[in-house]
């Protein structure tokens, strides 16, 4: 009964006795696959201004979120207990002020070929790189929130379904 | 010029030239601190109802979350390149089903003594177990989204301020 | 002379000098590979029925070890020093109680797709599920044992050898 | 009631509501504290003389199995999910050939000053030198079975119980 | 105008705004690479002398330097930041006491069946277990240099030249 | 009569029977200390122009360069194998374009307040950010080389020597 409704569903991280494995994917084919994810932290106008001008000289407040989220991105599979660890053959992290949230808009995308997804290995870029800027201004500001992070895109596997 | 204001400002990240660097908390006092950190995970409300019902029996999908926000904390000086690595005493990640949202309430609360406070700690571990809850609820749902991840208190260090 | 003999017996993690090295499997055919290992943990009675009465409205001691047994899996290469790193496909843990021994049954089954086997990621997710059963009992029980830790089938790669 | 139960009993990871956390060690005083776990691998005789033999001239078998073990000890609270993060003073890993079992003989000391003991990264050491030997071996048997891996000794902390 | 240099020059690693991402290696052939990286540390003769009677015996303080640059070579694209995680096929670390430096000579072999080559890996081979020897020896002996570190093989994708 | 020789000499990783092992610091004070390396790698003028230009808007090249030696200093302990976990209170990496090289100075200082030092951290900080520079360089020149790593300082500890 469960399990059916559960296979209907489509919560495969459950086995049919409703606990916790790593789905089998090995009878998937291996195709490109790409996802984009998206987030922004929000903080006081005088925070981001801060930022803007100590970081003009050297861009490192930016730069140091760019690494981590990059980085962040290649541990995801240590990080979620049921990701597939996989091959990642691109990822790119941007990170744009935007003054009227006020705060950082940050965007990552990230491809492979495998035979499952990576919207995870790109939300969770976004995830570092967001955690990253407010480990950077957090002595500026208390009130820093982070925000809206989901994907926006998913290409590749079947019928463009996140199915990893 | 540019130093000044900076170290008036506070963006202790960046060393006098505007560099980055982790910052020496050597000359601190080792006291006790603590940090609540919280954020949610937005859903729709079928996919809600999917998780409580295929959870019911054994609870997984909620304890894998878990799970992955406390072992993330461990992992938080790895994961953002200026934090300190510290000795943590508690870490604690709940995570409350709200149908009003509908999703996912989540908090953790992180503890340690040392010379710096812990908030990135508790910041990281409500990031993780958000993104878990996503990756065991992507298939039913492409729409989750990660809102409002912020520190809530933060105890210890001089006048209760963020000082990592 | 020792050469000759070590290639005739296999100790292919040693090269005709007797030193370590990760043996080159560039050579191998890329084929479905499975691997199944046990293991199991003795206790007291006592100390399995307060786990099972403690357990039984959360699941979480028995889904703890489990997910650090899956964890574990994807960090193989990471611990045993000659493991070449490889993608997994599958991995599952199951634990069942059993009150004869009395304690837990562990088992691990992981699957991939590459030119050597995955008997090592199957013993380390029983032994990282049982130390975690370990870890959570120790306050009860210091007369746990770990026992059995053993490879029960191996699939794919040439005559089922176990080849890594 | 169950909680009650619980606190006398002592599983102490789990909380109130019989949820996982890591527990809070902030109160306990920081003693030295060490601990001692053994174990076992049991192979086929011609294994164990085969790996005697071509270890001879260089030791790698033996010391790429304590390494691993070293190694591993310092990874325990990365491993397993609700350990604390501990500096680490000491970590000794002996292996003895034993041709009575036949096989070789695992065990592991750790010592450190803390709040909390550190018996689970000496069963950690055991448990990867075991598995390390095992992967050295494993072209050679497939039969080998790792056994018998148990605290032998464990001082510091209160009434020299297990606290952790 | 910046771009155009860049592209023509080769800083792939930027982009066309100059900031830092993981290449897109999706289009390139998969095919079979080969690096060779080698590098030395220089030490006083009587440290050299101490190192080759003391390891004698057992081989350990060789032995731990070769699986500490196999260990590090798994880790690299963990350790830096743009690079690719990748299969690997084969490391092979080799270790050579040269009394005219005085000191060691090292040679990193790393094979993979890739998109991208593997020199990185090569190189941090060398380095961890250049690292790994100076810190065996660093009690005896406060002025040894890691020197020549560097490519001297690369075979595998377009001309043999680096891509990755 | 080995073990007296090694005694003698402080081959304090090789214990009396010439094994490996992580020296038991539980002993020692907890005082202050700092280590500063150096290191540089040479390129070809024309590769460090490129850089120099390249790198004019962003300054990304360095800041990874920075970062990733930062964040390999707070992994030493698992990337060297008989180093112990230690808190780090101050990491800061600097690199000087040097045009006589031709190439980059890097140097690391590491401070903690611990039973053993930091020179490792240090070295380990240079050696990653050289490798790093390496990485984002390496499309534009095949010669590069990375020299002169060493220690330049050492306080802290009994008569500023090497303990650890």
């Amino acid at each position: 009964m469960a399990q059916e409704f559960l296979e209907k569903k489509g919560l495969t991280h459950l086995n049919n006795r409703g606990e916790a494995q790593m789905v089998d994917v090995s009878g998937k084919p291996i195709t490109q696959r790409r996802a984009i994810a998206q987030g922004q932290i929000r903080m006081a106008l005088s925070t981001l201004e801060a930022i803007e001008q100590g970081n003009a000289p050297k861009g490192d407040v930016i730069t140091t979120a760019k690494l981590a989220g990059i980085m962040a991105a290649k541990q995801t599979a240590q990080l979620i207990p049921l990701c597939h660890p996989l091959p990642l053959h691109k990822i790119q992290v941007e990170i744009e002020c935007d003054r009227h949230l006020p705060g950082y808009q940050i965007r990552a995308t990230v491809g492979t070929k495998a035979e499952t997804g990576v919207e995870m290995e790109a939300l969770t870029a976004v995830s570092l790189a967001a955690l990253t800027l407010y480990d950077m201004a957090k002595a500026l500001d208390k009130t820093m929130t982070i925000e809206g992070i989901q994907v926006i895109e998913k290409t590749g596997g079947q019928s463009q379904t996140s199915d990893k």
